[in-house]
């Protein structure tokens, strides 16, 4: 088959691809990034492109989920879609993976460091401030006939008179080439500290003095995003923020399709973990570019993930998490160096990554739990991280219990007809009231889509217009010219084609939103059933952290009005952000608090869900707005 | 320049240089082993060539050192002389370094395996039997939902059962592949585990049972050769062993030039390096392709050696052990894995190198105490290494002092004109009486040298004869035909040329007993300095032991005669062949005693005898036949 020349518009990238390569494969190939949420099975129709010239090879999966309109104007889903001849291949706004927003995104959190300090959310208050790594500067006495120790007992004398340490351990990368540097460098040197139990282990020794110039990463490795901190390690200052989309989503966007991927097929694991190492090493690149560090400064990182996506990052085969009794292959992990992982920071510079509770209860959690305070107050707290799998936490500095919840991916935009990540161009607040549609994007320029917060205001602002009713029905004859009949669906038209970049309306149909409705049915569910095997209601629990990617917003009162969060004074419940990223900078900077978060993940109570027979029951009781018990919702005013 | 051929005799070896290449160059280059005492300084006069075709650049350093007839015959130095054209070269039996005997001459001391075994010399009554790696064989219960730990959970829920540890470590390498391991193994795996500090490393995790399958690599790091046992480590039984010359003679044969070559230069560190990592490699090739073993089936080495060898084989910069104050990078080495050094074992495999005391008294000398039981019994012993560095360590389980003294290579044959090492041809016994002389030497064949242990005889013998008096002065109308003068230099005819191999008389010189005079006394001194230091009498001392390079026979009442060891019952005196060796694999069969070293290495106390004044004194005194002192040699009878 001979090679085929595949151009991508509208940036005009080109590649050449043997016939009865996919268009997915084709883009991948030409580093051209289209949506891709099922990972290729054809179910999710989110990445639609148009060919403009060329023969593609077509059947009824290619077209399955588009309407009659686009088919005619040459829509295929990339997926399903083989080459077979040179082609010119348009791809709408709608199905990029713009790159260059995430960074953008997450600016509106983390872009200004004097906002960010441990105190943001509530601070471990156990935390002290004892980075992974740190640097001594050593003058030293030149040997003499009355002093010849050698050179490493040398510089370990002085290193007991300036750390806290007794013994040392020391890498033989440390003693080669030791000699030369002490004695070219008038004795002065400076030492790279980590703590390894009650040893300091001696990383690195650098002529001079560079105690200053120490540095940290932390990263918090999305199965969505992958966004990295630089920390001046002495200060503990965030020097700068990068993030971008986890590179990962070419081989499926959402966990399950990339263990399917990494499960399926010979060697289907070293694409995931390239991936993401690239990915990181790219955030790297432009973090030290920026801030004028060389990388080999850079000498801790703390990475945060759930199971799985710690998993890809060490190499780790994630098979067996996919499957009942769900069995990782760790749930702590040892801490290694660099150059095991091949990221490019100091090659013996510690990696750590953030130990996890259960498959479904990650080192993310266990970060939020960190970030939140959770796990050292008195007071009870709870963590809601709402993703396509909904974990919560509860728990003091007493006790601490877990489940998860698989809640499908309607709020970061998945499943949904014109979903999207709160990214450039996305919906995220709706208001609605007599029959108009007010609405606010992210940034300036036209619509794309709606995403996560959106979704929640559209069907808080439906249900309280009474456009759809309890169990999410629209009345039909309500509000002419809103709801509207479209392939035999009805759908509200929340935005005019006129209004948005892709050209036609902007809806919410039917089935979206009974998707949105079994989403917020199973985290409500699982945070119900939680609070009641532990024998507490919702009163009492001091404050309720609520983490997830919608963006740097999310209406809470309307989260609560939906039966996403329970119905308490909005004031108890914080949306806390990237709460993982924070617990990881947390980490990086606190040796103690890595250790602490060791103890949290091995001594939290993991409850399987599905094991536990009354979140059935709370499931199917949620499955209604605000809820079946309508008791649980004083507050709610439709 | 165009390239030369170069053809090598008697086994004819051809290689190409360059014009202006070396003969010792062009031979390093074919793998022909030519002797280098003094590291190609011309110096040593040990690689004389003779050239039977071709054209040389000759100058006064290529041929200073050889007699009138030597030049006429074509020899030259193969250091000093340069290549300039097609040439064809002879390499006189003396001159080369044979390969092959090395482990023959090895052989009388190790091939025997059930001679060796931890008590062969007084064992270290600590020694726990605790090999540094252990295999334990794990069967696993299958994951279940109620029993849904991680697989490295569970390997460690098994391991606490079967091992004494309480906490364990991981390496990332072991967790990559693990799930699957398990999975299609039937929950059957072995697992070995190292010891550090209180923790349980685990190295690897096979699948099924391998738990016989463990080997250890014991290593004897010689300046002159290197010998290497295979150690079935559950069972502590030696499988083989296989020996060499240290291929690092290419640089230089002995400590000093080897430095002087490492520190000449740019990159001169690595070529020392690499020599001896690929020597170790050969040995293991060997060893392993001879018993069945699988390389990666060893998963510990312990290697010892004095602080330059320890040095080179770290690729640590050696410069400054060679200046006062004589300042080594280390003494006490971190605990490394194989693929750090490139060693051909199993990658993640413990890699251990005993510590030393001091530049000069390094981790060989450790090995020989711990081989000799001397740091946990009351009794105080003494260990004298003879080498071109002679050390002397005394002591017991409460104190332990060393020095060591630079007694010149005499006794290796280094600086005798026929002086050479215990391999075959070597004259290892020599009887003179009534003129006649008798002499046995090591295997069969015609004459080649002396070596050690027939210098020592030959000095004994020529002073008991009254053939030299006590100064080591030849009466020159002694014994007609046997003492006779060459080249203006009295010299004992040892052997007729027709008895020899080289085809000249075998002689000691005039200079040559000067040099063996210089280096007993040097011994004896540092002997006696260390014995008064510590205020103790030859009488106080339980046992002395005797280690160094004199092949497998030392006649130790004559050794005491000529005044290198003390006048004693010489009952007390035992030769113990190659105790760092055997240090080595007490090590390599005991966590505890590997522990021990180091403490061994931390609390000896180390006397500069340079910086010692009596030490001078005694070193005068004992330049003479047997000690200008005779009341410290009563049982002399000459």
């Amino acid at each position: 088959m001979a090679p085929y020349k595949i151009r991508f518009l509208p940036d005009g990238q080109t590649v050449e691809v043997e016939g009865g390569s996919t268009v997915t494969e084709a883009a991948q190939k030409a580093d051209v990034h289209i949506n891709n949420l099922c990972g290729g099975k054809g179910v999710c129709g989110r990445c639609r492109v148009q060919v403009n010239n060329g023969k593609v090879r077509a059947d009824k999966h290619s077209i399955s989920l588009l309407s009659k309109e686009e088919i005619l104007e040459g829509y295929v889903l990339a997926c399903q879609t083989k080459v077979d001849s040179d082609m010119e291949i348009m791809i709408p706004a709608e199905s990029i993976l713009e790159e260059g927003q995430i960074l953008m995104d997450c600016s509106v959190e983390y872009s200004t460091p004097e906002k960010i300090n441990l105190h943001r959310v509530p601070a471990d208050p156990m935390c002290l401030y004892e980075p992974l790594t740190q640097k001594v500067f050593l003058e030293m006495k030149e040997p003499s006939p009355e002093d010849n120790v050698s050179d490493m007992d040398r510089i370990i004398r002085e290193l007991r008179k300036k750390t806290p340490y007794r013994d040392f351990e020391i890498s033989l990368l440390c003693l080669q080439g030791l000699a030369m540097k002490l004695r070219t460098n008038a004795w002065k040197a400076t030492a790279t500290l980590a703590k390894h139990g009650d040893i300091g282990s001696i990383l690195q020794i650098e002529a001079g003095d560079t105690a200053e110039r120490n540095y940290g990463l932390a990263v918090d490795v999305g199965t969505t995003t992958v966004v990295a901190q630089l920390v001046h390690l002495k200060s503990g200052n965030v020097l700068g923020v990068a993030g971008s989309h986890n590179p990962q989503a070419h081989f499926g966007e959402d966990v399950i399709s990339r263990m399917i991927f990494a499960c399926g097929r010979e060697e289907g694991l070293h694409p995931l973990h390239q991936a993401v190492i690239k990915n990181i090493n790219q955030l790297i690149k432009s973090l030290t570019e920026e801030k004028g560090v060389d990388p080999r400064e850079i000498t801790a990182l703390v990475a945060a993930g759930n199971t799985t996506m710690s998993h890809l990052l060490l190499s780790l085969i994630p098979c067996s998490i996919r499957v009942d009794p769900y069995v990782p292959t760790a749930n702590v992990y040892p801490q290694i160096r660099a150059k095991e992982l091949g990221i490019d920071i100091h090659p013996g510079g510690i990696v750590e990554v953030i130990p996890g509770v259960a498959s479904y209860v990650g080192g993310d959690i266990v970060a939020g739990i960190i970030a939140c305070g959770m796990a050292d107050r008195p007071e009870t707290r709870v963590l809601i991280d709402v993703g396509t799998n909904g974990e919560i936490a509860i728990g003091n500095n007493e006790w601490m219990v877990c489940c998860s919840a698989s809640a499908g991916p309607a709020f970061e935009g998945g499943g949904i007809k014109h979903g999207m990540r709160a990214t450039r161009g996305a919906i995220e607040k709706v208001v609605v009231s007599n029959g108009r549609v007010e609405y606010k994007s992210i940034g300036k320029g036209k619509l794309k889509g709606i995403c996560g917060s959106g979704l929640i205001d559209s069907l808080y602002e439906l249900a309280r217009n009474h456009i759809i009713d309890g169990e999410g029905k629209f009345h039909r004859s309500s509000h002419d010219g809103r709801v509207v009949e479209r392939d035999g669906e009805l759908q509200f038209v929340l935005a005019p084609a006129g209004e948005t970049e892709i050209g036609r309306e902007i809806v919410i149909t039917q089935s979206d939103i009974s998707h949105l409705i079994r989403s917020k049915g199973a985290v409500f569910a699982a945070i119900k059933s939680l609070m009641d095997y532990v024998g507490l209601n919702f009163n009492a629990i001091d404050t309720f952290f609520v983490a997830g990617g919608f963006g740097s917003y999310l209406d809470i009162p309307k989260a609560i009005k939906i039966g996403l969060l329970p119905d308490i004074d909005p004031s108890r419940i914080r949306f806390v952000g990237n709460s993982s990223l924070m617990g990881a900078r947390m980490c990086l900077l606190s040796a103690h608090t890595m250790e602490r978060a060791a103890q949290i993940a091995r001594n939290t109570t993991n409850i399987e869900l599905s094991n536990y027979h009354p979140f059935m029951d709370e499931y199917v009781a949620a499955m209604f707005l605000p809820h079946t018990d309508r008791k649980l919702f004083p507050s709610v005013d439709y």
